[in-house]
């Protein structure tokens, strides 16, 4: 179906790229043949680091007309194994491409290249005084352009939204070379199918994109952090739900199971004491122009984690006091990652339903003899689910494993949910597929696929 | 390449549809051959009026098989033609299914049918204290389903961010017949090409929506409303970037031109006084919780607005002035319709590009010989264009017109914006696809058509 790299294909790709920018050398090659999902490795036979969107397109016709699979891949941070190239071919790096093209004061947007790293973008607006609101975990490497493909989300959609309203307009080069705006710079737009919305989420198999306009908001003065212990995971996630009913919108609601926090303290040496009876925590963050309505809304937060018999609530009282909490949560998934040979499954269910979706993970896991360690964006039913291999037999791990996370994404789905939030299906979640979606539902967005990208040249092996 | 309803196929219709619902009478049907758009008339061959889910997909699976053009209708309030049956055949009405079918207040959410008058949703979430933000102008008539096939948009876009970004999960029948739903009921969602999102603005080409799954937020409890009169358009429309430059997200921020407003308060008998000088006004709204923080931002705007030289700010002082200001503002579709024949354009740019827009729009029209009178939400760049007949001749307004909307539209684009904003491309505007698209990108949208109607029978003659 695919062909290889010849040395004539990559005289053709020297013709259109530097050479030092061509990494065909094994040594070189290992840095792009993973990512951080599980323990994959799969080397592309070459890599491209081009630093214009022509230079794509003119690799990209090249790989259009000689069959040659074509891998985009942003900082390799990713959990579903979407920047692997599973079927060799080219990988086009994006790395070089990480300049912020403007900020525009005027209209509230910015122009960035797809390589520009997520927190970069965050702190530039910044010292304007505006908000790019979508921060994944890994927002410290990752790349927007990979943000965009895979639709990550991270803890502030709870209060902002997801990227699809802060991503108003792609460039992007299609399969075939030819290079196209998805939309218009506008915060409203009804002028035929949104491709726009199409291409993210779309994991790099519809084009790859080489521009990006994001949608900036004012950013907010103030804000403030609690972090409050409970009993059991269910009370914790009790509780969640009830903020909201009390009309509260936090900036970001984060669950965490006792484990993965005390792994985190473990790993980063953290002199942190957690109180012996809890068993779950929550970390609440509001925020706002005025300290005083904050205050008053952290007390209505205070007032309704009572009612679940929260065991205490740490006040964080400096900025760096919040740092640490939130780094905290951002380097949990380094941390179970260094402890425990595991797997991640990132279910998403309606808020409400995550005690359920809790006890069904610890019951499912009883039954097949796996432990896991949960914690994710609360506010937004999204749970990470990291399955530890502890004493499974290989055999278990490999295979009868898989029926494991098939209840898992049974439930998940029996709960109104999905079987990804904001990794995405890449590699690893696309043999679940048929568990949410019905055949002909498949042949539809095969048939998308087909539109775009008639040969499958773009990320093969990936969603289907 | 399309056939016409004979009496055998609607015997077949009846077979799957009562015959009191299932309209044939040209008295009848002429209540369905047309919208609000201009002054167009396409009489359908039949009107049925489906009760459930499985009775559209009966029907449509007969219109399938016997190649019978189906045009989807929701309440008939479209400003792009998008509900007319320009090429005869069945018109599926959606009258009958307007149920709201739950209000989830544990996981904010709702599920409605299509034919529920938008409203009505915000009236019944409202008595829970929830807020469905999405209201256009035609909110106490339009229909949620059509407000989610063409993209509807309104006033609090501006804060609270599009339609795209409420809906969470579409039931829909394909052109086949069969019943999907697109999504999950889940706030985030990264699992495949997300057909939601290409559902949102499809105009009711790809399928038929049967329910849909809409995200609801705690609803604010204090809101304020200023009315700004301005020496020009363009002091306006400068003052409106101002705002948010400053950090400030109103939940609404409408534009109007004198000559709108004038004829307002002419055409509903009104005694509003408008100041002399002023030439153009701003609806402006703050919401929030607290209102001593509310009244801070009001000032704030207020110091904004004498910058660009705002002749007198009107502080809504009850809920009836408010109502009153809103009612100006929501009425003057109808009013400037009643007064005079018009074309009416769904412009959108950048915000701080309004300025220049609206000069664009003024020269145009002396070059073209006509007037136009201008309002919109000023705050998301969205600008409706009304362009009034006038003394033009009936070769001037039907032909040479069509050069000044190109260029019209040709200077949106130019701008960074699109030829609409909310209204969509139905009828009207889809011979200006190619000023905004390349031959490629519409090849691209029109093979998602084929996909998922390869017998283009579902609202033909629209977007393409």
């Amino acid at each position: 179906m695919y062909n290889k790299i010849t040395i004539d294909i990559l005289n053709l790709f020297k013709q259109v790229i530097d050479s030092n920018r061509l990494l065909v050398d094994t040594n070189q090659l290992a840095d792009y043949a993973h990512d951080e999902t599980e323990d994959f490795h799969f080397f592309p036979e070459a890599v491209a680091l081009p630093e214009s969107p022509d230079e794509i397109a003119a690799l990209i016709k090249i790989c259009h007309t000689h069959r040659i699979p074509v891998t985009p891949r942003g900082a390799g941070t990713g959990l579903s194994g979407g920047s692997l190239a599973v079927h060799g071919g080219l990988m086009i790096g994006m790395e070089r491409m990480n300049q912020i093209l403007e900020i525009d004061e005027q209209n509230l947007q910015a122009t960035v290249e797809p390589g520009v790293i997520t927190e970069v973008l965050m702190q530039a607006v910044a010292e304007k005084g505006l908000l790019y609101p979508v921060d994944p975990a890994s927002k410290g490497s990752c790349f927007i352009g990979g943000n965009i493909s895979y639709g990550s989300g991270g803890p502030r959609v709870v209060k902002y939204g997801t990227i699809r309203e802060y991503i108003l307009n792609l460039q992007v080069v299609l399969p075939n070379g030819e290079i196209i705006w998805t939309g218009a710079n506008t915060l409203k737009y009804a002028s035929g199918y949104n491709l726009t919305q199409l291409f993210i989420g779309a994991e790099g198999t519809l084009g790859i994109i080489c521009k990006a306009v994001v949608k900036l908001i004012p950013k907010p003065a103030e804000n403030l952090l609690l972090f409050a212990s409970f009993r059991s995971n269910e009370l914790a996630c009790e509780a969640v739900s009830a903020i909201f009913r009390k009309g509260i919108v936090p900036s970001a609601l984060e669950f965490m199971e006792r484990k993965g926090v005390a792994w985190v303290i473990e790993h980063e040496h953290l002199t942190f004491n957690l109180m012996p009876e809890a068993e779950a925590f929550l970390l609440i963050e509001v925020d706002g122009n005025q300290l005083d309505e904050l205050m008053r809304v952290c007390e209505q937060i205070n007032d309704t984690l009572e009612h679940y018999h929260c065991l205490d609530v740490l006040f964080a009282e400096s900025a760096s006091q919040k740092e640490s909490l939130w780094h905290l949560r951002r380097i949990m998934g380094v941390s179970v990652k260094s402890k425990a040979i595991y797997k991640e499954e990132d279910t998403v269910v309606p808020r409400a339903a995550l005690p359920t979706l809790i006890r069904g993970i610890k019951d499912i896991g009883q039954r097949y003899g796996f432990e896991s360690v949960c914690y994710g964006h609360a506010g937004d039913g999204n749970l990470h689910v990291n399955i530890l291999k502890g004493e499974m037999s290989a055999d278990d791990w490999n295979n009868r494993l898989k029926e494991g996370i098939r209840e898992l994404f049974e439930l998940t789905i029996k709960l109104g949910g999905t079987i990804s939030g904001e990794h995405g299906i890449g590699l690893v979640q696309r043999e679940y597929m048929p568990l949410k979606y019905t055949p002909l539902h498949l042949e539809l967005m095969q048939g998308i696929k087909k539109v775009f990208d008639p040969h499958q040249i773009l990320n093969p092996g990936k969603i289907f």
